[in-house]
């Protein structure tokens, strides 16, 4: 494991090495909740002036990691940043969420697609990466991320957050091909992006496929899994003697969750519906895990978020191989005190799972 | 079967008795997607006004069965009728969605709720039954409906349509026993109603838990799973020599799905995301399944939806005890037109899968 590294408990959990406790971040853990950052994002102005300014976006990242003990760092960015940087056009309003100003709905548009090149046309991100692994100093490892093709094509097409996906499943029901050309391309800039962030020190990398759970089963295999699938094949798996290990994560996809396990990923995010003892019984030693609190339980008393925080350690179980985490993003109004709480909770009651006996 | 009808396809295949070919009926088919619809609803000025005036009800009820040859017709009303009635204020704005005045929260609150009284507090809805039945005159089975407890309970505490369902949550994981004491009224009132609705003249009840996939699948089994099947318990399960089936909906419950199928319950409601031939698998021939058409089927072209209700004929089999459905209610913008292929299709390729060989 990286000596530089003071905790490396993370990447070790990730590649099913031994550890002393389970280490735990936290999807949005720099986020809204926390005081500070919406400090930070009045003065901004807006979200994506927040992203694009690789000081800001880099004090955001360091935020969570400086008030709570948790085991990653995991850049401060967006998922849609890749089809803002095709040109889009991306606006985050905070009621209303992601807005593009041109969505692509025609195979011409698709066709006049440009594939990114990550250090020019993303360079905030790569330059906050840098600027994020020099100040955290080895003190936690930090995580990049993306959208999956799946994902961004959502709201590309869509061209905002969709109840029904009306307009990419009529492209997908009526014109397969021609969304399969737009994902093909998503793919491509996807697996540069994180390639990208990995030469630039992201030390494990993870994919969010937000919609994923709104296919059929056989649609997410053809049009999300088989697209997560590639770029894992097209990944940087090593980097200065380290292995990079990459987590992919589908939300409400129920039973189709230990396909990913094929894929040649190195964990699964389980969201809070997953059983993570049945997921871990039905993937055995393949993959880790990563999960799976339901995000609600944070609104709870202290007493509560320990008695859920235990009963997910103790499904998983015995040995190394499991990350904890929320099992979707951490909602707005919780107090920072109570992710205090689960964070203890989460180092001092799973020691003893990792004592050798 | 009822002698009186002329079509009892419906009630055949949910008790999985041989069929000529697989019954269809739409989830939403009295709906904002038919003119016929919007029309009526335009002069009766609002939604609840519709659902409470029996004339209107049954005129709605009625408009999809006059242009398709679907096999049952569906009361047109809410599923929220229930907890309007206990005096929580309810509007429905198309926008918004369901609004209630007086949300229940706390303890004492839930306390002072009373179980209406079906043939008095929810007399429209037993009249709009009569009169429907009347004018349907055994063309096809009528069904009955309610939302579950648990889908109740989350509008009822949240006030409205809720993203993460923070405040009914909070409840569940804070104070279970209050949270339990409102189910376990609700239990009793749905049990009452549906009892009242088959007394009217129901011929076969479903109850829709639309919300049941937002829960653990521990908090799903005693949250929403347990007071499911304490309702079909207590159901009046024949009436006039006629066997009523009752058939259970959770969506997005993954997994869990497979035990629904030991409430005791006739049939269970799969959204698109189950996999029918997987699921009839596992609960082989104890309950008969209805569905899972994805809805976003019906923007495409009718090859692709011929070719849809093709793959989830062929994926059920062959054999009595599927009812063809979409996984969940159709969309406002669907074409009219795209329904009619619908029911062709399936009336017309379901014919082979229930001759004898």
């Amino acid at each position: 494991m990286p000596s530089s590294l003071k905790n490396d408990r993370l990447l070790r959990a990730l590649l099913r090495q031994p550890v002393d406790a389970t280490p735990i971040w936290i999807m949005r853990q720099a986020g809204r909740y926390l005081p500070e950052y919406r400090k930070l994002r009045e003065l901004a102005g807006d979200f994506m002036t927040l992203c694009k300014t690789p000081d800001l976006a880099c004090q955001v990242t360091l935020q969570p990691v400086e008030r709570f003990p948790l085991d990653a760092a995991i850049l401060f960015s967006d998922i849609l940043t890749i089809p803002d940087a095709m040109g889009l056009g991306l606006s985050i309003i905070e009621s209303k969420g992601p807005m593009f100003e041109y969505p692509v709905r025609s195979a011409q548009q698709i066709k006049k697609l440009g594939i990114p090149d990550p250090e020019t046309d993303l360079r905030y991100v790569m330059d906050a990466v840098r600027l994020i692994r020099k100040e955290l100093d080895g003190r936690v490892p930090l995580i990049g991320f993306s959208g999956s093709p799946w994902t961004l094509a959502t709201y590309m097409v869509e061209g905002q957050s969709s109840k029904n996906f009306s307009v990419i499943k009529e492209l997908l029901y009526d014109q397969p091909q021609v969304l399969h050309e737009l994902l093909e391309k998503l793919a491509q800039s996807v697996a540069l992006y994180l390639n990208a962030q990995i030469a630039a020190g992201a030390q494990t990398v993870m994919i969010f496929d937000t919609w994923g759970g709104v296919l059929t089963q056989p649609a997410y295999q053809e049009f999300s899994l088989t697209y997560m699938q590639k770029i894992v094949g097209q990944l940087q798996r090593e980097m200065n003697g380290q292995r990079i290990p990459v987590i992919l994560f589908s939300k409400g996809i129920g039973d189709m969750v230990i396909k990913i396990a094929e894929t040649g990923c190195d964990a699964i995010g389980l969201d809070w519906m997953q059983d993570i003892a049945q997921v871990r019984s039905k993937v055995g030693d393949k993959v880790a895990l990563q999960g799976n609190l339901d995000p609600a339980v944070l609104y709870a008393s202290p007493e509560v978020i320990k008695k859920e925080v235990g009963k997910i350690l103790e499904s998983y179980g015995k040995g190394s191989g499991h990350v904890f985490n929320l099992g979707h993003g951490i909602h707005p109004e919780i107090d920072p005190e109570h992710v205090a709480v689960l964070v203890d909770a989460v180092h001092e009651f799973s020691k003893p799972y990792h004592r050798e006996s």
